[in-house]
């Protein structure tokens, strides 16, 4: 993601503090008590500019949405794309998903969506892929039992390697598509990312892996 | 497979029978006693016209392949293709695969290979596909401890059901390629199919399949 510097978005962001949240470690366990009665609360890690993550808020308004994200400037557009829309149910994170475990308590997240994540291509960067096995644990230790991850990215290499470490935890894999455009899937919301890609015709991969226990 | 009527194929399997095992329930668990002491026996099931197993034979010359294929008339050209290159170590079973229990004892392969199997596209099918649970149970019985399944296709939609059958039985997918021919993969010994799907530059997908126990 390219990052035009934005001195000022930390301060615009800690004036938003309805939709960034800027107390999390205060949250963990009281998401859905402190804003509302929603079925579930699905995480998003990665977020990016949270086109997503405003188009399934949009949708569905009985989920409530929160996106992760680490880069400031990133998560304005973001924020903005959300103010814009007056989405009670989308809530930001400016924060880094390896610190997930201090803002959500253990149950308490019914599904993460990973998309478009960075590749990390080289073997020795292998830790910092949102699907290694050390992430893994994280979600499943913050999601319901049996949750699931949804997987999306046009990274073909990314996309072996995932399929590789979900079945190595022990998920299991559901809805695998190598040609998610070409599927005939409806309800599908585009991010910023796949957007971009599927314009040059190339592939987006999907699959929904889920825990065991 | 399209199937030339070939009414004397029978007879003329029968006669090269030190290629094509006659009675095959009588090898269970006496396939190296009788042919030699091979380091592996690896089984290909759906062997078609013989093409992989030959040009493996003649690469490993320390593993016997076995090649199971229920169709005479193609199993006919297999057998003429292995009797041609004056092949030792490639056998060849004129039979289903569903009664594979019958040919081999507990743990007496050490690999099966599943090339570009019929997909049986109707979910009514399901069962049918070499692929399916009661298929996976079978190779699982039959194979070493830890015992893997190589396996190729064109087929995306068989290929993504295999991914999420292979993870409901608790497999490990190790080496997944989602366009084999680009892979830089080294060693790959083409079948008939493949040969024929990659000259149309469709992708070739493959992975392997490890069980746990
Ligand atoms: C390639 S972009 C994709 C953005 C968006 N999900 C999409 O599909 O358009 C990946 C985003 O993940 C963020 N990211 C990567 N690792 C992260 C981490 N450990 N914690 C928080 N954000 C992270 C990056 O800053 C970047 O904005
Ligand atoms: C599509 S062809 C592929 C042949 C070859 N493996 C290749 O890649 O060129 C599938 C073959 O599997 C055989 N086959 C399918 N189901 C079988 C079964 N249950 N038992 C034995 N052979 C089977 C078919 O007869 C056919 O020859």
């Amino acid at each position: 993601m390219r990052l035009r510097h934005k001195p000022w978005a930390s301060d615009e962001l800690k004036k938003r503090d309805h939709i960034v949240i800027q107390n999390p470690k205060e949250m963990a366990g009281n998401w859905k008590q402190t804003f509302g009665d929603y079925d579930e609360i699905h995480v998003e890690v990665g977020t990016g500019k949270g086109k997503f993550l405003a188009g399934m808020g949009e949708l569905h308004p009985n989920i409530l949405y929160i996106g992760v994200e680490k880069y400031q400037s990133v998560l304005y557009t973001a924020m903005e794309r959300v103010e814009e829309a007056g989405l009670n149910n989308v809530k930001l994170l400016s924060q880094d998903v390896a610190d997930l475990a201090d803002f959500f308590a253990p149950g308490e997240v019914n599904r993460f969506y990973i998309n478009f994540t960075d590749p990390w291509p080289k073997s020795r960067h292998e830790k910092r892929r949102l699907t290694y096995k050390s992430f893994l644990a994280l979600y499943e230790n913050l999601l319901v039992k049996q949750g699931e991850i949804h997987f999306k990215t046009d990274n073909q290499g990314l996309f072996e390697y995932s399929l590789h470490s979900f079945s190595l935890y022990g998920m299991i894999l559901n809805q695998v598509s190598l040609n998610l455009h070409e599927s005939g899937i409806e309800g599908n919301v585009m991010t910023e990312y796949e957007e971009k890609f599927s314009k040059k015709q190339m592939r987006i991969y999907r699959c929904e892996a889920k825990f065991r226990n």
